[in-house]
């Protein structure tokens, strides 16, 4: 798709904050965005007039909907592949990124053999079916070590660090029957890093800068960037392979840990990413502008340099009466219900420097009562 | 309204693209844009799901529209705004800037005679009611001069430029007895300039940067920016007074002639303003998150510097079919028709300084067909 025009419809599979953003992003750009999700209420259901009910899960409604569409794309990649395959057959509506490549990254094990035969370095792994397979990583390894859930982890959510052997026979006990894991030796690192990388249909690869993360209770709770890790040109040389090698259209989240030892991937995600958002507030595009584009075959600018320095901070529920003492910056989900721990929204803000813009941001957190 | 939430619901009277603007800030700040307009495929009627269908002339429609929101505002300045005052009474949902400034600044005579009472310096005029009127102005002031329509001028529309008797003999004959007209002397200027202002609620008191504007057929059709008049200070220390005075509350976009002998007021807009949608591209806050920030009595940042240069490049209508070559820096209206001298969109840019930033837009502009 190399021409396209204000008849051009793209669909959201998902209805959440990603798609909420991606859809204000085509607005802008003069796309139609359409929204398939089970609820007119949720974030991306209030913020374009073409919205679709109908179960992500089911594939009549995923085909009915992709039928209505040009290009579709997703904003989890948790969705059942199965369904988006063959709906995508059936209606000949492109979804990107391929869900061939989501079979592959929504479990972790495949994600990783993918890290191992593109050599790009992530922690010692092992996929364990058995107690036996788990004790032979340790003999090899040591203690610590972290199971995740091979399936439908998130924000730490299937992530369990094992430092001792009764918590060890504890996790067995407890989850380890109920759930596939992989297990990774743990890794001690100095902080966290990220970077926002995008392939477009036509070939051509951007990426954002690097940003350092930081996780509370394992969920980002701010971003600050720009950074510049030493081995980034090497880095971002063999993720382009990678994204290449895939055939990989959109955007793609990569998250880091910069150890003593070097830098190595954590985990990848197929899609617009939290440790992007930011984005949203430097200039030139966003994350959300370059997916988009990315669906449409647009050709991408080689790099987006930033120089101001920049950051975002999570807004995180808490179950209060919500109450805002600013606006600036904010950008808010729109989500129904204010649960604890839930993601209701961030504050992006530019600064004279990373340390500054994070400043920024956490004094208007301040400001947000959630 | 000091304290605001999710709950909160600003009210835009009207459909078009600076409503649809105003809208997508609001979404993003965490507020419920509701939309007053007569077909849900309007511009703003297309990116939220709170739409409401009605006539913005019918006081039944816009006192119900009121009822359901906290606060309301209008995209432009020629509604009946005796429906407007009425409706206010009738609901108390406040509506900025008020419906009794909307009066004074929707009549060109009023707006001139504000100008003078203020001691914001404009063009010599008249209110021109007879013909003798007409020949004692010119007799003051020599040809050329410049009638516009008292009432619904926009874009040079309702704008007669006179040059010689002929041309006065035909405008008297054609146009003059159709309508109420002010007269003014017709100023040679240097270059166009303008500026956006911004007053809070609670009285505090911002301004983007100036940026010069340029016209062709009588309508906007780039600004660049910034730029930074030698009279800048003291023209801003009159607006602010000015503001004050009004009591008004909102955005107001101002714009001036440069000539020989100074820097004079051309006209001012009681809204979010054409030369100020490069401000979507700039870092820190638009006009429209400014605009809103207003109606709530948030206080505002002094100023707002930008060091980039930037552009705005308008999309006007031609009757072709529409196709897009990129969506980089596009905002597009979502007009249901593409007619010829129509504003479909914007193209924004920033740059090295501003005529970088121009070049850009217009090299962008040319990849996209309308």
């Amino acid at each position: 798709m190399s021409h396209y025009s204000p008849e051009t419809k793209i669909g959201y599979l998902g209805g959440g904050q990603l798609a909420r953003m991606l859809a204000e992003s085509a607005h802008r750009a003069g796309l139609q965005p359409h929204v398939l999700c089970s609820n007119a209420l949720e974030p991306a259901g209030q913020v374009t007039s073409h919205t679709h009910l109908g179960s992500l899960d089911a594939l009549g409604d995923v085909t009915a909907f992709l039928k209505s569409v040009d290009v579709a794309t997703f904003e989890s990649e948790f969705l059942d592949s199965a369904v988006l395959i063959e709906a995508q057959k059936a209606t000949e509506t492109p979804i990107y990124p391929a869900p061939s490549l989501m079979v592959l990254l929504q479990d972790r094990k495949s994600q990783k053999q993918l890290f191992d035969e593109n050599r790009l370095s992530s922690s010692p792994w092992a996929a364990v079916d058995t107690i036996e397979a788990i004790d032979a990583f340790i003999q090899r390894h040591k203690l610590p070590v972290v199971f995740k859930k091979r399936f439908f982890g998130y924000d730490g959510c299937g992530t369990f660090i094992i430092k001792s052997k009764v918590q060890l026979a504890d996790f067995v006990k407890q989850q380890f029957k109920k759930e596939l894991f992989i297990v990774e030796k743990f890794i001690p690192f100095q902080k966290e890093m990220a970077v926002i990388l995008a392939r477009s249909l036509d070939g051509s690869f951007t990426h954002l800068p690097f940003v350092e993360s930081f996780q509370k209770d394992a969920r980002c709770d701010w971003v600050k960037g720009p950074i510049k890790p030493k081995d980034n040109k090497k880095m971002l040389t063999s993720l382009k392979s990678f994204l290449k090698k895939l055939d990989y259209v959109g955007v793609m989240g990569v998250e880091f840990f910069v150890t003593n030892q070097g830098t190595i991937i954590n985990e990848i995600a197929p899609r617009v990413h939290n440790t992007g958002h930011y984005s949203q507030c430097t200039p030139g595009l966003s994350q959300f502008d370059l997916h988009n584009m990315c669906l449409l075959g647009q050709k991408l600018p080689r790099e987006i340099k930033i120089k101001q320095g920049f950051a975002m901070a999570n807004l995180i529920g808490q179950g209060k009466d919500i109450e805002f003492k600013t606006t600036e910056g904010l950008h808010w989900y729109g989500k129904a219900e204010n649960r604890p721990g839930r993601k209701m929204g961030h504050i992006n803000a530019l600064g004279k420097n990373p340390k500054d813009a994070l400043k920024k941001v956490l004094d208007k957190r301040k400001r947000i009562q959630l």
